[in-house]
């Protein structure tokens, strides 16, 4: 659930990847604290299965994974009020280009014990 | 193709994703370079359609999506020999611990113009 520093750990087979990579803008305005309040937000929305968040400071260029029990779930996350103020300003202000990809995980491993 | 600065510029889906998330073990231990020559390598590959490749120097934790044509360019992929000894030495000596999950790409939108 957390987005910090570990993979998610998520259910067996099938569910959805929501899978938004981001080149952000130059500076802070306000991305900092709405980010972390939109993780928060969406890990209390229903069919929410976890979270991996990563950007790099050097490049700018981020990568956000939310894993979903169905597309339903991911319409029902997107047409959130808090939520479509904060896709508002992604496009206005925070992000230089994005592309936002959905999809189906089909199988999944981890690492051997 | 890149694995630099930018979302992966990919056609109109459907197509696949592997999703890569993973936490590095301390020091580099060959790991940068290795990492770099299978960038180049996997886009060298049959069926590739692009990479995005982040990690966060301050968590450690990374995420590489690849995006490919089909499952099967996948497996080969995954089968291909120097990649093998790359996937070995991950288990070893470079991943504290990953997620490997192959989704298929339904749908698909980038920043408005």
């Amino acid at each position: 659930m957390s987005a910090t520093g570990q993979p998610a750990q998520t259910p067996e087979p099938p569910y959805y990847a929501v899978i938004f990579t981001t080149r952000r803008t130059e500076g802070d305005r306000g991305y900092g604290a709405m980010a972390e309040k939109m993780v928060e937000l969406a890990a209390r929305q229903p069919g929410f299965l976890g979270i991996e968040s990563v950007r790099d400071p050097a490049t700018g260029l981020g990568i956000t994974v939310s894993y979903w029990d169905s597309e339903a779930s991911i319409a029902r996350w997107k047409a959130n009020a808090e939520h479509r103020i904060a896709q508002e300003a992604g496009q206005k202000l925070w992000y230089a280009d994005y592309v936002l990809r959905v999809a189906k995980v089909e199988r999944a491993y981890g690492k051997p014990a």
